[in-house]
């Protein structure tokens, strides 16, 4: 059991920042009203008690949860040994906020006692200045661990893995190993299972810590472990052994090389911060904002991390517009067309992106793939169809009542149709080309598809408007 | 180690899917050439040896990926005795699809080997003709839990735990836990500690397993058990255990009443399973489908699991329209504001959405409350105003070189501002109105920000061209 199960007593968070952003209140009224040393002792006498008793995940929320000069404030009375592991928890923007505010010293003695894959996950948020001491201080197996950590995108098994694992041979007795066992303090946090090696500490099997339990001491470990084991590579996709522990319910499992020398381990803590931080981007990337976002962080900064997406809309709606420019002519002639027009280029955008949604979902799960377009199509442009006649010819009646004209609301079912025929080609073209091309599906589907269908949809209606009603 | 593990050998599941489709169509090829009995024979051997090999999750993820007539087929030839896990592990509607392929002597024969847990998940989708026979095939303590875990909310622990849990008694000594333990066959999978209870089976405390192993046997357990814990209660929120497993490394952790008596444990696979649904409930929703859609569902049941969202869609897009409809006549005067319309509110559309996802994650992770919207309305503002003044400044530009009226283009920069101003204000005012009125602050914020820029964009653009253009 880790240190922070016996600390503290329950997942129940709430209120936990407002209450120290509180004292911190209290204690600044009280020296703006120069009140008694003593009441101003004893705010921060609870301050600090609020504190100390917290583990280090929730101080990090705490940290994150508070606007800058408070949130320096909390910082410099914790703890210095667990600055480390604060910095390890709290996110990238709140990072820079907490280190920007240490000093090369300090900043040493907080990372010094982390383990070598936590090491590689700071390295590249600390000034360049420390690093040579910080790695001068490493031992070589543990510099040769940060190294190869660092090697591996974020989303690889090698960034995710840790080292503490315990091997053993598989040609001794589980007496032996039980003894060997006694020798620890504490095994390494997540320990469910050991790993069998040889003596090129090449990977041949795994012994479940529960079979040392229910199995007689004087079996040997080749005799009861499980030789077929699920391996990992440092390369694998964490997203694809995401999946595998999903499936098989797994708590730890060893990564090996190509010749499966064992080279560390991946948990399952580490799977859950991946997949939630893997939902958490895809929020942010959909709302258009580059990365995870310090709530507290200054204008600027904002404007920053979100002008990328901004331009790129700008581009499309300008495109757009140009569009409608083509048809100014027909629309000086009936005005109505323009007050239709977002009709049907906003029903085409939600229907393209419902389509790119189920598709680009569809194939993160592997459950669909190319060779099915067709299939797809089929189902999709039905869909369209259907959704074109119902509710295109539902407000195309709308549109003959208010403007009164039979051929405005046909043009208009019309143009409904096309749009949301074209919204589905696409919906389900867009996401296929981009896996020919090697590309994420994901990234940037629902603005192409709304540039296609707003661009589109101005097109189609403007253009049947101009053909059949002047 | 739980079978699974024993069974497959690594997380490459690429491909399966289409394997065996490729030996389902060769199969139907053959019988349709009706080439020979030996070479029927002989795919129907691979194409079983194939399926014998995977884990029901595999397995499960195989029928997803088939359109219907290729499931069924599958289905027909999978071991009966993996029906059950298998009915578990797939969505909803694939569910659906191979429940109304068995008969209730098979339905029954899958489900009566599962656990009082994964039936209480089941239940909801079995025909009701077979409830009787099937509860009353359970013992009294197995209805029991089977009823105690359907009343809870899909949300809750309650409907998350099971009951594989292993309790021992605080007065004995670790030699007697050993003892005990040899005498199973197997832990419950997961199985990281042992959950201690005394006579009245309140808990009070635990004893992870590798304690058991790095302290000496005569130790009593109440002597090194850890006696605060984090505990759960059924009816916690799931999304905040979420937070708890995966701030504190948790693997497995009890769920007790208001009394402490132990009830079931919450396992680290049940809370992957959960944040991986609760995320692609969220990217669904945000699509606008209503649940998990069968990507080769019929045309008929897409309609259906999509028409909610595009009927609210209509609806807003028409207000959009009628918003218009009041300036038809400015339009008729100057032409080029029909043109411009669709880029201010489309730019306050997407500059709404960034922030009310940044609002509604940083509410969700509990790092801003509703009483901080001042200072949170005044960095939006402040960003509104910049990103205004700027890009509003060149989309500006760009109109009065395209159409040579200055005051047109201070029109469309002012227009601009205003829109960015009530994005910002709205985008972080909805969410808390949201939590103020008790409502989850996520669902439909998307298309209710959308809702107001567009309308607000196009009121505030052609409003201002008509007091000051015409």
């Amino acid at each position: 059991m880790s240190e922070a199960e016996t600390r503290s007593s329950g997942p129940r968070l709430h209120g936990r920042p407002e209450a120290i952003v509180a004292l911190l209140r209290r204690r600044t009224g009280l020296l703006e009203s120069s009140a008694g040393d003593d009441a101003l002792a004893e705010v921060d006498a609870e301050l600090q008690a609020r504190l100390d008793e917290l583990h280090p995940a929730d101080l990090a929320d705490v940290l994150e949860a508070l606007p800058l000069e408070d949130r320096l404030a909390v910082w410099q009375r914790v703890k210095s040994d667990q600055d480390g592991e604060i910095l390890l928890e709290v996110s990238d923007s709140v990072r820079e906020s907490l280190i920007a505010d240490m000093d090369d010293r300090e900043i040493l003695a907080a990372v010094e006692p982390l383990d070598a894959d936590e090491l590689a996950d700071l390295v590249d948020d600390l000034p360049t200045e420390v690093l040579p001491e910080l790695m001068a201080s490493l031992d070589a197996q543990e510099r040769e661990r940060v190294q190869a950590a660092m090697s591996y995108e974020d989303d690889q098994v090698g960034a995710l893995m840790d080292f503490d694992m315990v091997t053993i041979r598989e040609d001794i007795s589980l007496e032996v190993v039980l003894r060997y066992l006694r020798r620890f303090d504490e095994l390494p946090a997540q320990t469910d299972k050991l790993f069998v090696v040889n003596n090129e500490s090449v990977l041949t099997g795994v012994l479940p810590l529960h079979w040392l339990l229910v199995n007689s001491p004087d079996k040997m470990v080749h005799e009861i472990m499980a030789p077929d084991v699920n391996t990992f590579r440092p390369e694998d996709d964490a997203y694809d052994v995401a999946q595998a522990f999903e499936r098989y319910d797994l708590v730890t499992a060893p990564v090996v090389d190509a010749n499966m020398h064992l080279i560390g381990r991946i948990a399952v803590d580490a799977m859950l911060d991946f997949i939630r931080e893997e939902s958490e981007t895809e929020a942010l990337s959909r709302g258009g904002l580059r990365e995870e976002e310090d709530i507290f962080a200054s204008v600027w900064k904002s404007v920053r991390n979100r002008w990328a997406w901004l331009a790129i809309n700008l581009v499309t709606a300008f495109i757009a517009s140009r569009v409608i420019g083509l048809f100014e002519h027909s629309i000086e002639k009936l005005v109505a067309l323009a007050t239709l027009m977002p009709i049907v280029a906003g029903i085409g955008g939600n229907s393209g992106n419902q389509t790119i949604t189920m598709i680009v979902r569809a194939m993160a799960l592997e459950q669909v793939g190319v060779s099915q377009v067709r299939r797809l199509w089929r189902k999709e442009l039905g869909v369209a169809l259907f959704n074109g006649v119902v509710w295109g010819g539902a407000i195309g009646v709308v549109a003959y009542l208010l403007y009164g004209s039979a051929s405005l609301g046909i043009v208009m079912t019309a143009a409904m149709t096309l749009n949301l025929l074209l919204a589905a080609f696409m919906g389900v073209g867009i996401p296929m080309l981009m896996v020919k091309l090697g590309r994420d599906p994901a990234l940037g589907s629902s603005v192409l598809i709304t540039a296609v269908t707003d661009s589109g949809g101005f097109f189609i209606f403007l253009g049947l408007a101009t053909l059949f009603l002047l």
